[in-house]
């Protein structure tokens, strides 16, 4: 039973065959998050804080830190701020200790910058993730060195040199190159997550029995772990939380130990309330005065201002059970307790359930 | 690749391994439906109609009818009612008639009665799936001529005369028996949809990855489709949408073809629009005089008082696509223009989303 331990100071998570699945939250990632990139840029780390903790609570069992962070603003005061062997190592350090000093969750540290990841070991206590190396030459000579020396497990990505092969044997090829590699190294197969690249549906029709095959062979074959970037699946797609959903537990099944996601539901924000105001006005309902957001946007069954755990969390919390990972269910029991009921739009607390 | 062909007079279902998963609509039962029965009783065939109705607007493939309805009343007056060889035949050849006049979906005939089987499948047009038959030697004896007589498809339960093993290496025995028996009547594999029977998981822990363990052998091994009651894995449990939403494409990875189960999602019913207008008031909201039920429903985000698609359709559908077996996701994207979005209380049709 391949078991891929990571900790925090106080924490394990185990990623592993016969464990409930490991869920990566992939919230503190200043990619593609203009806000988040320029709050960093200030030294701004409230949001941050306030993702490490929304994802906790939403049942996530490593977060992954990623400092790829793009600062415009002092890039054009100081050139060095154009190269990420810049900005990235301290950013990399301030997050790691910013986080592990709110919570005590393991971490994922998660840069394409070694020095990045090299601080982020350093500045991690116990035993974190990371993430990542792939098939290319120089990320094995850069990457493999440091999870040597720090005695760190690894995510493996299935692309090599020649890119990102739509062959998905070519994939497996792929991490299994890494994971020799990292033998030569004195790193054992259970210390390697692979990621076998999950191409969107919408534009790959067998993109997802490409991946519950890969899955499959990479744990028979190699006897390792397995993780994904689990919405790309849905990518472009209408109602993509319905895709992720089914996509998970396929995924459970086939023997993928983790996931890189979002565990948390996106609060509902002012847009959507402002919104729902107006058909509440239009259906000629009226309100009390002074109501507030929270109240409203539980009364007219639209989930919560606040975050919380989302969907794809019961799925994967409904799969544990069903793959014998949840003893006599006392998990999924305990979640629906304070989860929302499916079907239904409102937060049901324990202690409104039992009253 | 094996294929079960199920036809009515002018539509065939699929059951097949390189198909989308096949809905059988359960809800004609008047087993556990008091007020069914009672109508059933009374010659009343409209909750038998809009059932078959509801089924078949929210993705139902096949519809199953089962006639097992106790005549209480009638029994009191003629002690013949007491007999449901008496009572069944003439009551599934009526359903099977009424349904027919409504619908050309492919009938699914459901009896323990062998008289009733009969009745149906004379009854029916086309090829209709005949359920079922099981290890049992009397009911092999009983169901088998019947099968080759009517050239049908069956259900093939997976208990003997020893009762449901919770072995589920007897119940694949029991299974390889029927099909081997089948042959010897001249019935091909492919002719033979096999319930491995499901147990629910809150009372066996492994019951879950027993099934999808099973279906993977009966597939590979014996080459037949697969079916369940997709609701028995949840029996008992808190939440049991989710539980269901997660299994059914699961055991659709493991190469599950069919389940036999409720594709409607239930209405929302006076006892809980009148909790809600309670919550509603204690709030201080004001309704408009004369707010109809069905738009204080959707309003409120709980649904709608018209039967539509569960989410269970939703999972099965995704999974469909994530099977490769819906070419560009055409369906998909069809079925959330008219359903509810995941995670959202109320139904958008088309021209809403677009407008």
């Amino acid at each position: 039973m391949t078991r891929t331990i990571v900790e925090s100071k106080t924490k394990t998570a185990i990623i592993g065959f016969d464990q409930p699945f490991c869920v990566i939250g992939e919230r503190i990632n200043p990619t593609g998050r203009k806000i988040l990139a320029e709050e960093l840029e200030r030294g701004d780390f409230s949001r941050v804080e306030a993702d490490a903790l929304a994802q906790v609570a939403a049942g996530a069992n490593i977060l992954d830190i990623n400092s790829g962070a793009v600062f415009s603003n002092k890039m054009a005061e100081d050139p060095r701020y154009a190269d990420n062997n810049f900005v990235e190592p301290p950013l990399m350090k301030e997050m790691v200790q910013r986080v592990q000093a709110i919570t005590d969750i393991p971490l994922c540290i998660d840069s394409s910058v070694p020095g990045a990841l090299e601080n982020g070991l350093a500045a991690a206590e116990g035993r974190p993730l990371l993430n990542s190396v792939t098939g290319e030459e120089e990320r094995l000579e850069l990457v493999l060195p440091l999870v040597k020396k720090y005695n760190v497990p690894v995510v493996a990505i299935s692309n090599d040199d020649t890119g990102i092969s739509e062959d998905p044997d070519v994939r497996f090829a792929v991490a299994k190159k890494i994971v020799e590699r990292a033998a030569d190294f004195g790193i054992p197969a259970h210390d390697i997550v692979v990621d076998p690249l999950v191409m969107p549906i919408g534009a790959m029709g067998t993109a997802g029995l490409q991946v519950f095959t890969l899955v499959r062979r990479l744990r028979e074959e190699l006897g390792v772990n397995t993780t994904c970037g689990a919405s790309n699946i849905s990518f472009g797609l209408p109602n993509r939380h319905g895709i992720n959903n089914a996509f998970l537990p396929m995924a459970m099944t086939a023997g993928m130990t983790s996931a890189i996601m979002n565990p948390v539901a996106l609060p509902i924000g002012p847009k959507k309330i402002a919104e729902k105001k107006a058909e509440v006005e239009a259906a000629g309902v009226v309100l009390p005065e002074g109501m507030d957001d929270e109240a409203f946007v539980k009364l007219f069954g639209m989930g919560s201002t606040k975050p919380r755990a989302g969907k794809e969390m019961e799925a994967i919390r409904a799969a544990n059970f069903l793959t014998d990972n949840d003893a006599s269910g006392n998990e999924w029991i305990k979640f629906n307790r304070v989860a929302p009921k499916a079907g239904e739009g409102r937060a049901r607390t324990g202690r409104r359930r039992r009253g």
